[in-house]
């Protein structure tokens, strides 16, 4: 046996990139191929990611359909549409005959629309067309959209030994097999059974008698993300899924499911970060824009609103001026403040760790608050009147003002949330520059209500 | 067979509590015992979370030490750390006797450190006993502290049939068999096979010859978020752990995994909300207030640096006062836009998706500013200008501070985690108030400058 690889230890370095750009060049297929070979194929796909467009599609092309489907599955999905452009509907069906169905549907549904029906038609094997076609017809976001069609399946009425049987066949086509699932014999989905199971199992035990019956399953139907709390929960490296009548109709794996919380939480982060849709710091400057700008214009919009609320306590006199030099001392803060508090929520919301009570979060983030604004203000009054020279009933006023502006952004920043969720609507879009702006002008209005009773400016 | 369970449809209500409150209090054994026997470790787990702690130390009493090791482990940390305190040495001992060697030497790493030894000499299982504590050396964030030691093991000179008689021995400890492990005769790691590739070999196939040698490993010493990073990109669902001399010692699943994943995520959305350590909404207020004060004290500082700054042009004029309503916008804007750029490059960081083209990248940044800050500042203009009523002098230039501001925003929302990346430190400290603070202060300095310039105020 050779030396065993250490895949940990893959680096994709600017020399091995140059390598296959030379190699390409020089239309060396034999070098190329057994540079390439050395590699997994989810590393090639990030040399792929990494080439310019030609360059890739000569690899593809170059490889085995067996090893670039693979790659291919790997890519980013803009590297990937740009290469399936310049693939023939002939060499996609190629490609898609290799992948397993749930890999090959989703790989379909990011053609355009016209070429869909086209490579789906030259698809050969006649089983596996038929699942992609069922497979397409679910919302991606469901757990029929996820599901592969690939498991296997064994009658409760068989004996161990005839399950092993019948398992070398169908396991042939099964990447891996987690449990094997056990329906009746109208393929009603009754009961699972790991392989350990069968292994260690005398072979004339019936299978009803080793079935474990409390089997997890989704429906097609059930959302991707509350599949994947309930697989992360139960620590499930599958999940069968079964349709209206019981029946199983397909499989979920656990990488699959990674892929939805990593997505999951990316989106969620992005949100807090004032950033829509699903951008990579690769993408265009367009695609960027788009996500970024929005988010832009509600900060502008908030920062104008706060302007026009100072031109209501304008008075040209010199404690307003100090006063108006501690505008970015009171945003800051109940900006922070805010997301702080928004971000906590969505994320106790996300896990399933927040409850109902709402009115007692409430009261418990205006205790945080309290403790936390007069935290601050003790520290601004000593700064501002003794460092900064501010007159001491306008550090008071300053003080007074970031307590309230605190206790204020705490309560908005978690009531927000906890609603939007209440109402249907994804909580994590009130984090970031919503929470912020909302804050940035309550606070300055606060901040000069109080400065207007003490000072009376 | 009875009708399956859907855990899908878990919800925990307030009748639940109650009823479990209910039971506990009337000391009703049975019916609790048959109640909570309904549901999953993890489902009861979330029911402790929600009881009083003695409430939940007597139904730990109650259930067999087989089912209670499980739930425990499902506990909230802060939970899970309060029973403990309730039971004896010799009961923490029968639920660490019950648990893998993972989970067992995590429960007991959480111990006092007094409470260790002898809850290790209490370990009736010697082999268990050394196992855990051999695991206990190892530092949490690497592969030793997070592997396993059960696993399946077969040497490279066996056939199938003497492989499968073995396994059935060895697999009755290991609650999942993902793949068996193939060593030397000095037990050194050389490959791996799945149980299915066992399943459809003849029975006197030698193991070398069916045995994969491109099997992935993990060092006992990399870390955690590393083995993470290469089992999601693999599709991993366990990886084998060697130590210096390519022994096999342990073994990492998919299920721990994700866990470290999660965790990964939630801290990155943390630390860009302002929120250090791992805290979550149920968590008291001083351990709050301990994750989130000193962010806002970052925050402040920045505002009492912006106020100096504005100090410093202070100048009692009515352009003056007219800038100044502005600062919020400003501020807003710089904050906004430093917060997007860096958490982005931030993600890209994390999942491997940026390389090391800083330049490129810096001026991708810059050309994007520049894209934003144009679309801003023109319908600033406007709305300044037309409805707001100011001078059209001022307009422009808040207009042109605005695209300065911006594009210095975004380049060192940018640079800051890049920069702190190449030093070896977590660039997610770099989102949030940390880049909201400083680029409040150098927007608020550059608008000033610029309207210095155009204005001479």
């Amino acid at each position: 046996m050779e030396e065993i690889q250490d895949n940990i230890q893959f680096q994709l370095t600017d020399e091995l990139i140059e390598k296959v750009e030379v190699l390409v060049e020089e239309e060396n297929d034999k070098d190329l191929k057994a540079l390439l070979n050395e590699y997994h194929h989810a590393d090639i796909a990030e040399i792929l990611d990494d080439l310019d467009n030609d360059d890739a599609v000569y690899v593809i092309k170059l490889l085995d359909s067996e090893t670039t489907s693979e790659i291919l599955m790997e890519l980013d999905e803009d590297i990937r549409e740009k290469i399936l452009k310049n693939l023939s509907t002939k060499e996609i069906a190629e490609e898609v005959e290799e992948l397993d169905t749930d890999d090959a549907a989703d790989m379909i549904a990011e053609l355009p629309e016209e070429r869909q029906a086209e490579v789906i038609s030259y698809i050969e094997d006649h089983e596996h067309r038929e699942e992609i076609q069922e497979l397409l017809a679910y919302d991606e976001d469901t757990a029929g959209g996820l599901m592969a069609k690939e498991l296997v399946k064994v009658y409760e009425t068989w004996t161990v030994a005839g399950c092993l049987r019948r398992i070398r066949g169908q396991a042939k086509d099964v990447t891996r097999v987690h449990s094997v699932y056990v329906v009746d014999k109208h393929d009603k989905l009754i009961g699972r059974l790991s392989l350990k199971d069968l292994i260690i199992s005398k072979s004339d035990t019936k299978i009803a008698d080793i079935a474990k019956d409390n089997v997890d399953w989704a429906h097609v139907n059930d959302d991707v993300e509350d599949v994947a709390k309930v697989m992360a929960k139960y620590d499930l490296e599958a999940i069968p899924v079964v349709n209206d009548d019981q029946i199983l109709v397909g499989r979920i794996t656990i990488d699959d499911i990674i892929d939805v919380i990593r997505d999951e939480a990316d989106k969620d982060y992005q949100l807090a970060a004032g950033i829509s849709q699903d951008v990579e710091a690769d993408d265009s400057i367009l695609k960027l824009t788009k996500a970024r700008l929005p988010w832009l214009f509600i900060g502008m919009f908030g920062g104008l609103g706060a302007a026009s609320i100072i031109e209501q306590f304008n008075d040209n006199m010199g404690n307003f001026i100090v006063l108006l030099s501690f505008v970015p001392l009171i945003q800051a803060t109940a900006g922070n403040v805010g997301v702080q508090s928004s971000a906590i929520v969505v994320q106790g919301i996300a896990n399933g760790t927040i409850d109902g009570k709402i009115l007692k979060r409430l009261f418990k983030e205006f205790l945080l608050g309290l403790v936390n604004g007069v935290a601050i203000s003790l520290v601004a009054i000593l700064i501002t009147h003794f460092i900064f020279g501010t007159p001491y009933i306008v550090s008071i006023t300053i003080s007074i003002a970031l307590v309230a502006v605190i206790v204020m952004a705490a309560i908005i920043g978690t009531f927000i949330p906890i609603f939007l969720d209440k109402r249907g609507i994804d909580p994590a879009v009130a984090t970031g520059p919503f929470i912020t702006t909302s804050n940035d002008v309550f606070g300055i209005l606060i901040y000069f209500l109080i400065a207007k009773l003490i000072l009376g400016i």
